[in-house]
């Protein structure tokens, strides 16, 4: 039959699509992540397989979806969006080879909805005409030179765990330590929470926060506190 | 009463969000972009006011729904994410210097929904970690040599009028005339075109396409074109 790549979109079960709820109220196979579980299963038909991901390998998946997919309609629910840093073209890739027809339904991807729940904007007339997202798991890895220097915001996906460091690197590499930084742990879900300071700064305010969790570097943070601020004075 | 920022989605339709599709039906009021409007309009209530963004200036349209948002339920409907190249956030900013109430629904941005329209990822392992989005109207206002540098892949929006130019100075700044790019032309409609060829080469490729279009520079175009000679290998 074949399988749809389904974007679930950040954590709240009403950020997913159209396309998405249609595919899943049809699915008779579902294999999904722990993170885009949560509100959205109970939308799949009663009868229909579910498969958490959790305990599997990239690899045990590619084949899971192979081989349910040559008979079945299969769904698999990925957190975000599942091309970005979502693993979603190995999978399209693994599919593609083994002949089995998919579809990628793109998703609300946290990169941009989870600074939005925090009253974020990553781009901003006069903040930021440009947005840079990484993957922050290995901060040594990183080419700070080269980020510290792209213009806009800077947007780093699983950068909690090494946030002390990465902002050290940034900073040394030439981002002013003075830049206004957010991180945003668990955002569009009721666990949501911000915490906002100079990035010389951020890796002890943010103490104690939990993953998952994204951080947010540039003038735009101060755009998000300036809409907060001047609706607050309104009110 | 109160006004919802809502994300459209690239174009498609089914690529709108649920909570948007919600606010839509109860909308006394819309405002709303051209390219968002689409086969959305038909999904709110007949005897709402439908105001079209087009003519306005973006002063004009701030004032209109602050008016609007005084007394009625207004949905401004934007094409892909309000936050995202939408000047959402300089709408938010005047309705909460105004003092009105208003909610952001993150849609599904076409910085990641047209590349997948095309089959291309933005991330994949070993071909990017990292992906910039900038836009491209003022080719000579760009920071070339940081965009340049930064590692991963480009995403540049209305970059196709001033491609030759973009191309050039991203050559010159140091990103290889080889490197894999791809115009991806009115992406996730009916009429969606897609051209691939070397960074060098892709300006001439892409003449004769139409606005709006989405250029992507990197490795991940030929990521893109690996999964579909796969597909059509396995077919």
């Amino acid at each position: 039959m074949s399988v749809a790549l389904v974007g679930a979109g950040p954590g709240d079960p009403e950020l997913l699509t159209l396309r998405g709820l249609r595919l899943l109220q049809t699915a008779e196979v579902l294999v999904y992540d722990r993170l885009a579980g949560g509100g959205l299963l109970a939308a799949a038909p009663a009868d229909a397989l579910r498969i958490p991901r959790d305990e599997l390998t990239q690899e045990e998946v590619n084949r899971l979806l192979i081989k349910h997919g040559r008979r079945r309609r299969v769904v698999r629910l990925k957190g975000g969006d599942p091309f970005v840093f979502g693993r979603g073209a190995e999978e399209a890739l693994a599919l593609a080879r083994a002949g089995i027809p998919f579809e990628v339904v793109p998703g609300v991807s946290s990169l941009t909805s989870v600074p939005a729940a925090a009253g974020i904007p990553v781009t901003h007339r006069g903040a930021a005409s440009a947005v840079t997202a990484f993957t922050a798991h290995d901060v040594e890895a990183l080419d700070t030179a080269a980020l510290a220097r792209v213009p806009g915001t800077l947007v780093a996906f699983m950068g909690l765990a090494g946030l002390a460091r990465l902002a050290e690197r940034l900073v040394a590499a030439g981002k002013p330590a003075s830049t206004p930084t957010a991180v945003i742990s668990r955002g569009t879900t009721c666990h949501q929470r911000t915490v906002a300071a100079p990035l010389g700064a951020i890796a002890a305010a943010a103490r104690g926060l939990e993953t998952p969790a994204l951080v947010v570097v540039g003038e735009v943070v101060a755009v998000g506190e300036a809409i907060a601020t001047a609706g607050e004075a309104a009110a």
